[in-house]
């Protein structure tokens, strides 16, 4: 793995408590802007396409983008993905866009992403739709298996901060990681981006070949978005602890493929809003 | 302003505390997707573009869509904006898509959003491209006036919170508000987007001719990222106040335009990253 800039820098800054006020040196959590470019082959003649444009938190930028695509439902196993590279060019190497390469025979279309989404769309945009994207995407039933025990549940999110080494610097950036069952820590990611740090995970287990993770638990630092529970989805993961709010959307999207989704995970407690039985 | 859906949807839940778990209600926060599309006049026909969909609690939507536009640099003044409406069709209708119809002889270039963030980028991107783009866009210096006191600076938080009706429901939202130097609100909105919040409180104020804002404080109840500072610039904001951390971008962009970044906003204290000379 290539970490080509540190996830914190620091700045001056003026710190005011009640009425008084001193200068002082503080981490601020970096973020930049990615570009991620696809490239394959068609018809023996290689192409290349500007994807989507990302502003995260340098590191682990290869996991970023593998998990990218496989979130996206453009790769779904890692053979598909024959490289990952820093795309450099006649300017200074700025560690800022990373060319995902398929493997001969992968098809792609650079206008798939934006299609699935209207694909089975009757009503132009909206919720039911949004569910039905996720559908078609070939994103099956969880299956019941897995439970994880309701003591540990409130615990995973303090072994997430306790592997958070730029939050611990900054106060400012998020975190995912997956988890197994019993709480061993396999992967734990930070980035300004929410999305970003849920990729990144993922896309570190795509990229060890430990997709689906089946018998995982998928722990966030923030909210649970309708987003964050369609690449959890994607990735197989039966359960998902988030420290905040779900909101309705993900509930939804969780319900129709049978997840385990855990909010407010904090002060020793947690609410489940689906699958209560994967709570032992 | 048409609010065709609240903000907050109840669901039931499983509440874990200890050893004891409960059946209860419990209310979430509503996303939905909306789809912003931007119709015009070009040879005297009318022509109309899908934009973007962003993932947004219902309610303040042609704030949103106007504060949107606003913040992407396709709209400068209010009368350049003809009507907003929502979208029907042959189905029920969800409320899901608005169309921002221009005035008449205001171009418009699907493309331009794309275009511009590489414009001036000389590294293909990167975090100076970025600030570039914004400085392309014709966003100017802000007056050094506006001054705001240090013993109000930390009650804003609790000022935006005391107006969050759904927060208070689903604590799951974030929350965006206008304000005057000396505290008094003029504008709060929730979304559980933390752009979309911004968009939406901004989109007010253009909608009411009241930009650009160069005597008010924009606060926000997340984080500052470069995305919400630059949506700040653009409404001429001069002093930002985040409850969390600011990014390393958010900081530079902010550092760029001379305004007065404030993070960490609560507890009694908060830090300056930026134009302290800002606060007595």
């Amino acid at each position: 793995m290539i970490a080509p800039k540190g996830g914190a820098r620091t700045t001056r800054v003026t710190r005011y408590r009640g009425t008084e006020s001193k200068r002082e040196r503080d981490a601020l959590a970096v973020e930049e802007p990615l570009e991620i470019r696809v490239s394959w082959l068609e018809g023996g003649e290689k192409r290349i396409e500007p994807l989507a444009v990302t502003m995260r938190t340098p590191g682990n930028d290869f996991e970023l983008v593998a998990g990218f695509l496989h979130g996206e439902g453009l790769i779904t196993t890692t053979d598909q993905l024959h490289e990952l590279s820093y795309c450099t060019g006649p300017e200074e190497q700025e560690y800022n866009v990373v060319e995902a390469k398929l493997a001969a025979g992968v098809a792609f279309d650079p206008e798939s992403v934006k299609r699935n989404f209207y694909a089975t769309s009757s009503c132009g945009v909206c919720g039911k739709a949004s569910l039905d994207a996720v559908q078609a995407r070939g994103c099956t039933l969880l299956a019941p298996g897995l439970t994880v025990d309701a003591a540990l549940v409130p615990q995973l999110p303090d072994r997430l901060l306790e592997a958070q080494g730029v939050f611990e610097r900054t106060g400012g950036i998020h975190a995912a990681g997956i988890f197994t069952r019993t709480g061993e820590r396999l992967v734990v990611m930070e980035d300004v981006g929410r999305h970003n740090a849920v990729d990144k995970v993922i896309g570190h287990q795509f990229m060890q070949r430990a997709l689906p993770a089946s018998d995982d638990v998928l722990v966030v630092s923030g909210r649970a978005s309708f987003e964050v529970v369609q690449k959890a989805v994607a990735a197989g993961l039966p359960i998902l602890v988030a420290v905040g709010a779900p909101s309705s959307l993900a509930v939804d999207l969780a319900r129709q493929f049978g997840q385990t989704l855990i909010g407010f995970a904090r002060n020793g407690g947690f609410n489940v809003y689906t699958r209560p039985e994967r709570v032992d």
